[in-house]
């Protein structure tokens, strides 16, 4: 973590998510003690009980931070892509824009998903959330291609396959081949427009 | 768990081991504590430090204990199947054989790798060990179709493939994905042969 203070222009409770969700992918929710956020954040126990009671208060946080940043990033994709296939593409291509993360610490959507399945938590189906407004995305892309029938497959199909190729290159620490696996996904693609 | 004691025909030792991999999948690692192994074994902590001082020794226990395993199934597979792809397709099933527990807790090697990187582990390298046995083998079946140059990609990118569909069916617990992808899968080998 390159910071130890309130971030400017926010809120110590918006620091806190802030710092939360970077640890939260980094070292996992599990390994992620109260006390590690409250020492990156730079505030006393007693400040960081005032905004959170429970680690799990913090995890709902969290993942509301990320749905409005996805939204968000969704609807960028949405307005700057030329095409539906262009714009399935910008999906694709975030393996390469976040690949030091990814060679690291995986996806973070798919990695949380998968610790949180384990823990049975009952955070689980809103870190699903996250999931859903990317394959609801993807599958409006594949409708407007005329994939009519096939468009959800193809969506949490693609979903998975970006899955897979962040696990593999962050078990291997390995660029070469996440590039590689995005080729290949592009080739994928054309298949379908 | 079913088991709340040492298993038959087992040393104490081997008890643990097995049942340290089986909670190390189900509950993750870090979320595994000494005292849920020693409590399941039905040992009390001192006999459980006689054979192991830390969790780390077990681990290195269990991934021993998974790559020998794994490659006791990978020479059943050599005998067993018919030709290069009737192999593959061995391994491709093993997402359907094991369908229960890999929509509840995901694929064993990929989720342990997963967590082991984010940990920064000194034992992720051992770890990948396992996915090596099976990428290895993989490649050969690729080669014995004449993929020369391809052996390793396609190796790798089913192994990659594998692990996005047993991710999202974790998240969703969603066999029915699952059994998608795995046809998915094979027209995809169909390919290749």
């Amino acid at each position: 973590m390159s910071s130890n203070m309130i971030r400017p222009g926010k809120t110590t409770k918006e620091s806190i998510v802030d710092i939360a969700d970077e640890l939260f992918y980094q070292k996992g929710y599990e390994k992620t003690s109260f006390s590690d956020i409250a020492h990156e954040v730079g505030i006393t126990r007693g400040n960081f009980y005032h905004h959170f009671k429970s680690k799990d208060d913090i995890l709902a946080s969290v993942i509301e931070r990320r749905l409005e940043n996805t939204a968000q990033m969704l609807n960028q994709w949405q307005e700057e892509g030329q095409s539906a296939s262009a714009r399935i593409e910008c999906f694709i291509k975030i393996l390469i824009m976040n690949r030091a993360k990814i060679t690291l610490y995986g996806c973070p959507v798919g990695t949380l998903t998968t610790e949180l399945s384990k823990l049975d938590h009952p955070l689980l189906e809103s870190a699903n959330e996250v999931f859903l407004l990317f394959s609801n995305w993807l599958e409006k892309q594949f409708l407007a291609l005329g994939h009519k029938e096939q468009a959800k497959d193809l969506a949490l199909h693609l979903l998975a396959r970006s899955q897979g190729v962040a696990t593999l290159a962050s078990a291997f620490h390995d660029e070469d081949f996440l590039y590689k696996e995005v080729e290949t996904l592009k080739e994928w693609l054309h298949q379908y427009h």
